[in-house]
C-alpha cells in the first residue's frame, strides 16, 4: 500500500513516500481503508522528535482518520466490512498512524461517520473535537449558561471549543488576531469576539463578562495566568493544554481566594472510554450541524510533506495562518 | 460579658479587653456559652486589616469554638441547652467572633463535641481541620492507598492534612525543618519525615516517592510548582491555600503533559453543608482518636493581644515556632 513515512525523526522533508506492508487486523482491530487523514500539530512534533516517543521504523505520522472498515479481527463486533468509520489517537505510543491507504486500529478508536458528513468533515473535526469534549466536559466540568473564554477562538482546537461549548448551553467569547480571524471565530458561533489587534483584550472582556469568566481556555503558547485569574470568576477553571516551554507566573493569592484551579491535560492519555464518551457526543452534534469542522486546505498523499510544512508554518514558525484544518486525501 | 475586640484594624495591642452587649440568638441560631476560642492566622489579618473586610465595630476576632448551648432561638431543632458543641467560621464576613463569652451562632456552623473530647482539643482542631477535609476530599479527592506529601507538616493546617490523610488510608510524607518539626510531624503520624534543614528535599522526596506523589499539599508561603510539578505522579494535584503574595512560575509543559491540577480554595468560603461534611468525619476521627489536635500555647481572655502576637510571630515574622495551636480559655 502507498504510505507516507519517516526512517527516523526529522524535518517534514523527511516524509518519503512509498509503499508499504499491507497490515493485517489483529484481535479487537479494523483494517480500515483510509479516504482521509487530517495533520495536527502534535504529527509533527512526533515526526521531528521534539515530543520524544518509542516509534517504529518505519514510522507512519497521523493520529486522525476517515474511512471505511475493510475486514474486521477476531471479537469486533461493533464495526462491519462497509461501515465508514472516523477516529483518532492513532501514530502515538508506539502506533502506526493514518498517513496510508490502510490502517489497523483498535475498533475501541473507531466511530460511525453520520450519513450527511463528508470524510474530510469527519476526519478534520476528530482529534480537535475529542480535545476540545475533554477539556470541556471531564475537566472543566462546563455547566448551562456558564461562561467561557476561548483564546484564540479560530483555531485548530480553539474553534472546535467555541462550537462545542454553545452546543452544551454556554456563553463564548473568543479571541482573534485580526478581522480574518475574528470572522471565523464568529462563523463558528461565538457569542462575542474579542480582536485582540484592534483593542485591548483584557478590557473588553471584563466588559463581555463583567461577573468573570468560569472556564478560561487557553490556546496560547505563552499564557498569561495574571490575566487569566485576574478575569476568571469565583471557582473559575483554567484549561492549559498548550505553551510547552511556557513559564508564567501564577499570582498565588487572587488564585486561591478566588478558588481558581488550573487543569492541565493531553488528549492522547485519555482512555478509550473516556474518547468514546467523547466521540458520541460528536458524533451527535457532527449530524446536527452544531459541530461543523472546517477544513481550510487539502493535499494529496503524495504531498504529506507539503501537509506538514504548512502545519509547521502556522504552528511553530507562526508564518501562515490557518482557518480551519489541514487534510490528506489518501484514497476515494 | 467580658470580650476582646477592636474599635478598627489594628496591631494585636488594640485588641481591648472589656463588657459587651451579650448577644441573643436569631432565628436559627444557637447562643453558645464559650469555653475556648481558638486562634488561626486568618484571624490575625483580618484584625490587622491585613485581609480587607466589612467588620462591625467594636469587632470581636476569632474563627474557633467550643462550649456549652446556653439557648437556642426559633427553629432550631438538632440542639438543646446543654449540649456541648464546637465549630468555626465566626468572626468572618460580617459575623462577631469568638473572644468572648457567649456568641450567637448559626446552628449550621456548630457540631456535637463527642464526649471524651475536652474542648481545648475541639476548638484547636476546628478550622485546621475542616480545612484539612475540605483539602483533601471536596478538592484533591485523594483516594486509599495514595501518596500524599505535605509541605510543612508539623504545622497548624500540615499536621491535620497528615492526621487527616492517614484517617483517609493514603501513605503520607510531611517535610518539616529541624529535628523538633520532624518529631511534632512524625507524632502525627506521618509515614516518612524529610528534615529539609538535613536533606535534600527534593531528592528525598523522589526516592520516598519514586512513582511520584499524588497530592501535593503546600503550606509555604512561597510554593514552588517546578518542584511540586517535578515530584508529582502523573494526574497528581497541587493543593494551594497559602502563599498570597507568591508569584511562582508554572513549567506549563510538565503540567499539562502530566495531566496536573492545581486547585486554590479557601475554607470560610465552603458552604454550611460542605463544612458539615467535613466535621462528621472530623467528630468521628476525634472520637477514634485519628485525629488529634495538638494545643501548643494556652492564654486566658485577658491575654488575647499575646495569643495573637504569638500567632503573628509564627505566621507573619517567622520569628517563633509554634508546634500545635494557640487556644484561649474564656470560660470554665
Amino acid at each position: 500500500m502507498r504510505a507516507a513515512y519517516v526512517e527516523h525523526p526529522g524535518p517534514p522533508e523527511s516524509l518519503q513516500i512509498g509503499d508499504l506492508p499491507r497490515p493485517e487486523p489483529g484481535p479487537g482491530q479494523c483494517l480500515v481503508r483510509v479516504t482521509v487523514s487530517a495533520v495536527n500539530p502534535i504529527d509533527t512534533y512526533v515526526r521531528s522528535g521534539a515530543v520524544a516517543m518509542d516509534l517504529p521504523s518505519p514510522y507512519v505520522p497521523g493520529c486522525d482518520l476517515a474511512g471505511v472498515v475493510e475486514a474486521v479481527g477476531s471479537g469486533v463486533s461493533r464495526l462491519r466490512p462497509g461501515d465508514r468509520v472516523w477516529g483518532s489517537n492513532q501514530g502515538l505510543l508506539g502506533r502506526q498512524g493514518t498517513l496510508c491507504e490502510y490502517a489497523a486500529v483498535d475498533a475501541d478508536w473507531l466511530y460511525p461517520t453520520p450519513d450527511a458528513i463528508a470524510d474530510q468533515t469527519a476526519a478534520a473535526g476528530a482529534l480537535v473535537g475529542i480535545t476540545a469534549h475533554l477539556g470541556l466536559v471531564r475537566e472543566a466540568r462546563l455547566q448551562p449558561g456558564e461562561t467561557i473564554l476561548v483564546v484564540g477562538g479560530s483555531g485548530g482546537v480553539g474553534s472546535a471549543v467555541v462550537q462545542l461549548a454553545k452546543a452544551l448551553g454556554a456563553r463564548v467569547i473568543a479571541t482573534a488576531g485580526g478581522p480574518d480571524k475574528a470572522a471565523a471565530a464568529r462563523d463558528a458561533g461565538a457569542d462575542v469576539v474579542v480582536d485582540y489587534e484592534a483593542t485591548d483584550m483584557s478590557h473588553a472582556i471584563s466588559e463581555a463578562a463583567p461577573h468573570g469568566v468560569d472556564v478560561w481556555w487557553d490556546t496560547r503558547r505563552a499564557p498569561d495566568l495574571d490575566q487569566a485569574i485576574g478575569l476568571c470568576a469565583p471557582r473559575g477553571r483554567v484549561i492549559l493544554m498548550a505553551g510547552r516551554d511556557a513559564r508564567p507566573a501564577l499570582p498565588v493569592g487572587a488564585f486561591y481566594t478566588k478558588e481558581c484551579r488550573l487543569l492541565g491535560f493531553v488528549m492522547f492519555k485519555a482512555s478509550p472510554e473516556e474518547q468514546r464518551a467523547a466521540a458520541d457526543d460528536l458524533c451527535r452534534w457532527l449530524a446536527s450541524g452544531e459541530y461543523r469542522p472546517r477544513v481550510a486546505e487539502s493535499f494529496t498523499l503524495e504531498e504529506a510533506a507539503e501537509a506538514h510544512a504548512l502545519q509547521e508554518s502556522a504552528t511553530v514558525h507562526r508564518t501562515a495562518d490557518l482557518a480551519g484544518k489541514i487534510v490528506v486525501r489518501v484514497g476515494e
